[in-house]
């Protein structure tokens, strides 16, 4: 069965899925959708995710959007995926959820929106929202510590004491990453502090070399064109 | 094994997981944690989950916390759950799993914001927040039609045109629940267009008697001592 993952390589929950797929040689067609030019909103990427984002994929009848669940779904679907993405131990598992879960409400609800609300908002034609990025920087600095003396607390390279990245790394990682969007000085400041955060970053990026990198390029450049500006 | 779930009736997710239980037969042990008077984050309960909120469940060594993590644990940790709660076909669990990332950055964003802070903030010895309940509204009427229309289209008499009750009901019909603290004239402004959502909480209620109503009953106390005032 054809699977298409449909997204764009600035969207942090694109790049998680699409290296999930590189670091687990599951074969897919990546259809770019172009983000800056509305192509999400059209009625004919509306017809495989109806809420207009991505990403998401089409993997024989399923459509299927939201990046975690599409994970998991990747991780379970794929034989050859090694546990240590997704581990079937039901505990194991069961933590692995709860940072996701903990991901939306926090990391992912400050980090995305500050992102957005105070940098790349002209890239879609809106105006920048300092209140809205203020708002939004409330989550981002009040989830950095929280990785870094809970979710990091236990000794391992990775979430949760272990030594082998999961979905839940990359998911977060992934949208860590998209603070580069920020000016350097500004993302010195938000991660700076953090010196277990960094060393996560740093573990991840090279337990899933080349493709970390490799999927993340179109974000450095962009991040280099802005910090020109 | 001895199971304990930390929580408080008028808590949605709280609620989730006791109904969850005792529609299951899982015994448990109910501790309630007393939120008007700050005991989640007293040092004791953030040993159980130091993020200080409810739900928590401690069974043997596991500390686990997030309401949705908490239900896929206990849907497959417990033998004798009927699948219907958290399929074990792929597909079917992908798209559970997709309504209840959904249901992060959604519906209960935006309820639960909107009954904190335009109703029971003072409950908590907060203010209320006009502001906060304003942007939290947004996110509120986008919501429910797209429950109403897009995770209702099927026939069927749940979610995923499903004819018993998953996580993700029983998940997000709690959630709903909780406008029940408003004034009745607020509550039917929001859920009265969406008749299909109506019936979709009558037919969740009906599937889980009569715990639904019997955990709900501390709700429906406080949602008629508030409209009393």
């Amino acid at each position: 069965m054809e699977l298409k993952v449909y997204g764009h390589r600035v969207s942090q929950p694109s790049r998680a899925i699409m290296i999930f797929c590189k670091a687990n040689n599951i074969e897919f067609e990546e259809v770019t959708i172009d983000l800056p030019k509305g192509q999400h909103k059209s009625p004919e990427f509306k017809e495989i995710n109806p809420m207009g984002q991505v990403p998401a994929i089409i993997h024989g009848e399923l459509k299927l959007f939201e990046s975690h669940a599409i994970l998991i779904y990747l991780a379970s679907a794929f034989t050859g995926v090694a546990d240590h993405w997704y581990p079937t131990d039901l505990v194991k598992r069961a933590k692995i959820h709860s940072v996701l879960d903990w991901h939306h409400s926090n990391l992912r609800h400050g980090s995305a929106a500050y992102v957005f609300n105070s940098r790349i908002a002209p890239v879609f034609g809106l105006p920048l929202n300092p209140q809205a990025a203020a708002e939004a920087e409330k989550f981002l600095i009040c989830s950095l510590p929280i990785i870094e003396s809970f979710w990091l607390q236990d000794s391992g390279l990775f979430l949760l004491g272990a030594n082998q990245p999961s979905i839940a790394d990359l998911s977060l990682v992934c949208e860590i990453m998209q603070l580069e969007l920020l000016d350097e000085n500004v993302r010195d400041r938000f991660l700076g502090p953090y010196k277990k955060v960094q060393q996560w970053i740093e573990n991840t990026k090279n337990a899933i070399k080349p493709h970390f990198d490799e999927v993340h390029d179109a974000l450095y450049q962009v991040s280099a064109t802005l910090r020109k500006k």
